[in-house]
């Protein structure tokens, strides 16, 4: 168990940051002082916002740029998201010259942009070099790059011209020219494009670092995959917080104050509330049959959830095969043909269980729903084939609606669905009833 | 725009598949024969699984030896996952004997372990050879390696004692040893780890590859983190699946036939069905009380909805913050302490929305409540209070409850929540109504 011992006794920057975070507020900067030389900046990435901030506060202006500067640029741009306008001046202010301008220029990128995440630092060869020539540069470059994997070729104005597998390189002669191993074909992003595009294209090349190219095709940068998987995880925290009826939180649940907290909840919530009065006002007008057949009433919490589920089932399906595109726009009518199947197979299913509870319970005597129990039952059992019908089609088509009109499909959260459903259900269930039951109960 | 022309010129791969998929039935397979040389397994690839199968069901064997063989060991045992076990041995057995080996090892590794995802293909060192000796072997063996930016160094059993990454070994004299450039620290996986704790070493330790060992230390393989990206993915969509209360479909939405589409999601919704029906029960015992006060029952949704998308509000942002280990078990009463502020403000603003909204109806007339309006607005007001309070709670709470019992916490959807809510959500509004309305409408 020799190497056991040597794997835990290399404390990882990661678990030290984890201790600093633990500590109360006053002895956390205190701590990170105490860390020898490269271990600072190490441990400092891994920090979150908040601890990074309060530590920038109070730390000198020397141990600030020392820090700032052994990051990685687009580490450090990704840090000052969120970051207030104020001390990402300050900040940026202490850095060297060259760093300064590469920091700016990077947050010059839109928020959402793929500009945002990438580095400027690769290897970049122009075809007349030889490959001897190359390996030397990237001896002396290869340090800071942050893949050696891929080789990117460019012209005298910095166009982007080819991609070149570094094992290619390393089997050719060493006397040719680059020239030579050129294919003149290659995957690139755009630098204004958005950074969930790109998960996308990663994911359609299979590659684990992509160029950026401007709109006239100059090479500004390269985005690795290490980042795009944070980006990933973002877009999917989104989408689950979104489609769990409340805004996309931003920050970390440990970082949200409780004002930011209800805020992001509030405005959901509240909508939802007086969309779902509605129901409120649709059983003011059933009232006189609800005063005539109190045992409808019973029924509604049970009758409406169904559709709520079933709509819920439905839209999850659809926003994420929509989130990693494996459905679009123009597969709407697949869908609804397969949903329109599923609803029906669905509401056979909830409404036969609900006949047989009826039937159940007024046969061994748990509940009497009097004489007319055969007609409630069969009530209950079509309006629960309906409203699962329902339910799955309209959750499952609203995703398509919102997209369509350019909206977020995510939005369509479950509590979305669930109130919409609620609902046009109860006018749905008094429908069949009043259609059922006229004469008997009604 | 030169550079547009060259970009679209070069057909991807993933095109080609995409264009196959949308072909009928009998002609992909042809389609996908008239590919030339590379291209082929490079497009089979890209192919989904109802494809592949197809496919190489209709191949001769040759040309099966031949996509397999070219298709990264990783790719390979992937592919392999769902594919029917008689499919899987007569493919394996048209393997040359190296690469049959190793496809039965990978596929040894249980369903979801590290073992599944990893490459033997990576670039290994011995301490006493120099920089000068590696290189030449990199040019060797580096065509394919997955990843060049990291190298291996084992010792004389296998065992795994460092890794080095390309950039130390380029600055260094090429006289060297890699014994003098050892550190003697290194991150790594083991074989029978699950995926989805890789992911997140993958993020702690902020690397493109880690090393996979054995129990011993041996070092068998690497897991590059474009093989993380899709277990990312994958866990997210069945989070996410799971969460809108149905079970994880396994396959994409498309590929999953109409019977398995309804068995995934019929399970929940009847379990949730056989819940709901509690609020049947439930308002059983309240019969003498709707029928009293009618007005009571016009609220039921709006009171038991609220209730359930606080609910599903707070177990998103639990169940998330959990699942990229944002927060842990023990953080159950820092939770606790947040949601019940939360609860408490969101409630009281629900609160005080229901009751204007029974003051106004009552005031311009558009509904009449009856002379104790006053004491009814009151019992609804208390109630959102409440149930959106105790939503909020349970919501909270119930992913901490399943985590503890070894569950996923992911299990308590939405609509699970809700159902719960519902069923004492009904209590809680009956007795605050009793409470406040015995004597007067009551």
């Amino acid at each position: 168990m020799e190497l056991e011992v040597k794997v835990t006794e290399a404390i990882h920057p990661y678990d030290i940051a984890q201790q600093i975070t633990g500590l109360h507020d006053a002895e956390k900067t205190l701590a990170f002082l105490k860390l020898k030389g490269t271990l600072k900046s190490d441990v400092f990435s891994y920090l979150n916002k908040s601890e990074q901030q309060q530590i920038l506060r109070q730390l000198g202006n020397k141990e600030i740029a020392d820090i700032l500067n052994s990051m990685s640029p687009d580490d450090r741009t990704q840090m000052f998201e969120n970051f207030p306008d104020k001390l990402i001046k300050d900040v940026i202010r202490l850095l060297p010259d060259d760093e300064r301008k590469l920091a700016l220029e990077l947050l010059g990128y839109p928020l959402d942009s793929v500009g945002r995440i990438m580095t400027p630092y690769y290897i970049q060869a122009y075809q007349h070099q030889t490959i001897r020539e190359l390996l030397k540069q990237i001896q002396i470059h290869g340090k800071r790059a942050e893949t050696l994997n891929i080789i990117y070729v460019i012209d005298e104005n910095k166009k982007l011209i080819d991609d070149i597998h570094i094992g290619v390189l390393l089997l050719a002669d060493e006397n040719s020219t680059i020239a030579s191993l050129m294919d003149w074909r290659f995957e690139c992003l755009r630098s204004t494009m958005n950074k969930e595009e790109a998960i996308h294209l990663f994911e359609k090349y299979d590659k684990t670092a992509l160029p950026v190219i401007t709109e006239n095709g100059t090479l500004v940068g390269i985005v690795t995959i290490d980042d795009i998987v944070d980006v990933i995880e973002k877009r999917d925290t989104e989408d689950i917080q979104k489609f769990g009826g409340l805004e996309a939180l931003d920050l970390p649940y440990r970082d949200t104050d409780i004002f930011t907290m209800v805020k992001k909840r509030a405005g959901w919530l509240v909508v939802l509330f007086l969309g779902e009065m509605f129901t409120a006002t649709a059983m003011g007008y059933f009232d006189g049959e609800i005063s005539k057949a109190i045992v409808l009433a019973l029924f509604i919490p049970l009758i409406i959830s169904s559709g709520g589920n079933s709509g819920s089932q439905a839209a999850t399906l659809i926003i994420r095969a929509m989130a990693i595109k494996e459905i679009s726009l123009r597969d709407w009518w697949f869908v609804m043909r397969k949903e329109i199947k599923s609803g029906l197979a669905l509401g056979s299913i909830l409404g036969s269980i609900g006949f047989i509870r009826i039937f159940i319970w007024q046969k061994f005597g748990f509940y009497n729903y009097g004489i007319y129990w055969a007609p409630i039952a069969l009530t209950v059992s079509l309006t629960l084939l309906g409203i699962v019908m329902w339910g799955t089609i309209a959750g499952s088509m609203i995703p398509f609606v919102l997209k369509k009109l350019r909206l977020d499909p995510a939005t369509s959260s479950a509590p979305f669905v669930a109130t919409l459903v609620d609902v046009t259900g109860l006018i749905i269930y008094f429908s069949i009833a009043a259609l059922l039951l006229k004469g008997k109960l009604l």
